[in-house]
């Protein structure tokens, strides 16, 4: 709204990055986060909330500095001069949790957690400084077994959101996989860091680019259509070869070493038999190839993992915002470390989950689904009579004690702008009792759904009065019954 | 946990006045929650949810120092020099939001939000800084309706919640009044603001004191048991008489002046008219004095609040901290506020609305239902050979794909140490399938909560061994039919 001149206060407005969330939105979310929470509840997992505050030390890995506190996270100064942070995952205060409780916890300790998060980060579209994550943590095992439950997790979660099988796949890999490849073909050591990374990120294309595409990023490099050059990691024809053996599968074969004819090391070998282990499991409870797949090609960013990690990927293709059909893409993902409690501790603790991006998956929900809004707004008795105040708020209360939406129009304006208010609720009809009808002991009822309907088959003014659409008259003590199925027959 | 020499990572604990929260008490407020959502959907509530960030400026009234940005909110600056704030409470957010989007707002407006709020206050015993409020709020109408349906709405959640008509009371009292009273007796004024602020504590004391102890703090002062004195505020005897005059409800009832001989002014009057109003309408709408309650000694902290002012007390009594019984007081309140948005806007818009304590309310109900907890816990699979665990988790997801709770353990530990983690896990029962039952294709299932009350009563354990109380062997296809038995059983 223009600001008034007369005043001199704040501006009306939220810093960038940050949102409002609407009724709607706010009504699919909780639908849908009902959903994951049974189906994280199925699982064994149990809820666990910790605050939004945390010691930065805490926290760790962003470490604010005098000069800059605000580098990555929200940070502040207690009173003593401690440093406290508004937490950027639900992984690093499980970690402290986990630490601070651990003798009495059970282990394995499950855990699953929703809540928001804050990163303080260039905004820009799609990418807010507040949002929501949901997670599932297995604490205090290293058994593999927990990393094949927590794909099993997702898979099923994914279904009880209504995503139909076909539309998903949560892809494994294994953190030892890459690593092993990256020893083999000689890119171990701290010296080789960017050249790990070159080759990491084109191994994570593969999905987009296909085996040519990341055979040029391997090697020379790659123009892409627009004419952009991006330099390659500069492998050698061989190096390369062995590199996408590894990608497109081969090695995942139990005998995928001496099919492929590559070079093992004990890291490559131990996440290969991991992997192995994975799929056994998950295929004897029933989890086919099109659910949950090995695919050496997925990279998490995280430097945390230390061993399988996880992506869980909508197959379905929409428009992207260029008009381009893609792959909707990743709504989730996660996998196994081992370092975060040790930190603490001092010993090491092995722990495995995994993370949804709520508005992500929220985003895709609403292409699936592109539910019909109904008018499910309140009933809302009309103000025809200003000192029959109380007779229409006992109509309003009557109908909420009958468990029906309703409610007493509360503001100033005439009948005209009571019906505008009416539609801009959603309201499914409205009540009417002026003078007449409350001499006869009537009320009239006003469906504004079937009225909109009749209103755009409707030209002549006259011809609608007479008519009278979808207006009924019932007496008072049938107000309730009356609106019942009204609503039920909306409802339809 | 004992931290190990060998480290010198941080500590895992929490700032002070932080807290977690564990599952059992995360269920019993989403219980109470959801029951006090329905109540305000059936209202005409629609739900809102803003950020926890916003501009300082916009939430107002605490506006930081650079040499203590801290006092009272959690504040930081921006990359851009700008300072933002944790929300301190839900108005001030809406108060930004509906100026904000003014005129595309169905108005009146009315919305309800629950979330996190935070203080940057010195935490002590049930003092935390961070904390959750439920409100909801009318903005957009000085109708007095919209106060009364305010005092409805918060009697019915209570009672949705199953606290019980006469163990609680909706107080309304109205700032007009207490301003007239103040002003009757000359104590208008900036002047007069210490006096003004003695005489609205001992109002404040009513309850607790009753009319002697409240006539002793309006004059001279008043010696408690333990011998300390309070200073009064030093009113003459006829002040006195007006004041305690005026609490006692005379000048509340229609005739209410002239029979008290009351000092009339236009503000008084005001008041007195607006509370006959909020009488009136609920009584319409079959809300009796046991539930809403006009109450002249009802003194609402904040000073934003313009017209009425409520409070949801509840009645009955509990010990406190030193073992004295005491009224349970206070778990929630609220008022007119006009000023809040015109802070934004340079025009009035009225408001009014109510907030619960949601700790405060969830201590009450504790107190109230003490419910027993069941064993809610997942079925647990063991483990009895390692190099079965794909059957084993296989079991745990037909048990999950029947709506059951379930999960296999995943630890390292012997048979012993997996029978104390179902234990701690509130687990139903266990699974168990050695080689002998697998040899049958049989499973044997050991009911954990009528085991507990079996092994409370056998005290041989040569006894306890032959007999096997609350264990059975079930063909392995009958798994899920025998466990679904046996937690239907348990919960009887």
């Amino acid at each position: 709204m223009a600001k008034s001149n007369t005043t001199t206060g704040p501006d009306a407005r939220l810093p960038k990055g940050f949102q409002d969330t609407s009724a709607e939105d706010l009504r699919a979310t909780a639908r849908m986060l009902a959903r994951i929470q049974e189906t994280y509840e199925r699982y064994g997992f149990e809820p666990l909330e910790t605050p939004a505050i945390e010691f930065t030390d805490a926290l760790g890995k962003f470490l604010p500095d005098q000069d800059r506190p605000n580098a990555g996270v929200f940070s502040f100064q207690d009173e003593d001069g401690e440093w406290m942070s508004l937490r950027y995952d639900l992984t690093a205060p499980l970690a402290r949790y986990v630490a601070e409780h651990f003798e009495r916890l059970p282990k394995p300790f499950r855990r699953y957690a929703a809540g928001p998060v804050w990163r303080n980060e260039k905004p820009g579209p799609g990418r807010f400084r507040q949002f929501m994550q949901f997670d599932a943590d297995t604490v205090g095992t290293d058994n593999i077994a927990a990393d094949a439950e927590i794909c099993m997790l997702a898979a099923d979660t994914l279904e009880a959101l209504g995503i139909k099988r076909g539309d998903y796949l949560i892809k494994v890999n294994n953190r030892k996989v890459l690593d092993g490849v990256l020893q083999s073909i000689d890119l171990g050591g701290e010296e080789h860091a960017t050249r790990r990374l070159s080759v990491l990120r084109a191994i994570d294309k593969l999905d987009r680019l296909g085996e040519s595409g990341v055979r040029q990023l391997l090697g020379r490099g790659r123009t892409d259509e627009s004419g952009d050059f991006t330099p390659g990691a500069g492998l050698s024809g061989d190096a390369t070869d062995y590199v996408l053996g590894v990608l497109t599968g081969a090695v995942l074969r139990p005998d995928g070493h001496a099919a492929a004819g590559l070079k093992r090391n004990p890291t490559l070998d131990a996440g290969v038999q991991e992997l192995a282990e994975i799929g056994k499991l998950v295929r004897a409870s029933g989890f086919g190839e099109e659910r949950i797949r090995i695919d050496a090609s997925v990279v998490r960013g995280l430097e945390y993992y230390t061993g399988p990690v996880f992506e869980a990927e909508l197959t379905f293709e929409v428009k992207n915002e260029e008009g381009h059909t893609v792959r909707f893409g990743s709504v989730g993902g996660g996998g196994r470390y081992d370092g975060l409690v040790e930190r603490f501790l001092g010993s090491k603790v092995p722990a495995t989950g995994f993370s949804i991006g709520v508005s992500r998956l929220q985003a895709a929900l609403a292409v699936l689904n592109a539910e019909k809004p109904v008018a499910n707004g309140p009933v809302v008795v009309l103000v025809m009579d200003k000192s029959e105040l109380p007779r229409y708020q006992k109509m309003a209360q009557a109908l909420r004690q009958a468990g029906i939406r309703a409610e007493m129009y509360l503001g100033s304006a005439g009948i005209k702008a009571q019906m505008k208010y009416a539609d801009k609720r959603g309201a499914p009809c409205v009540v009417i009792q002026g003078g007449n009808e409350r001499e006869r002991g009537e009320v009239e009822i006003k469906d504004l759904v079937a009225g909109a309907k009749a209103a755009a088959s409707i030209k002549d003014s006259k011809e609608w009065r007479q008519s009278r659409p979808a207006q009924v008259s019932v007496p008072e003590a049938e107000l309730i019954a009356a609106v019942r199925d009204l609503i039920a027959r909306q409802r339809g």
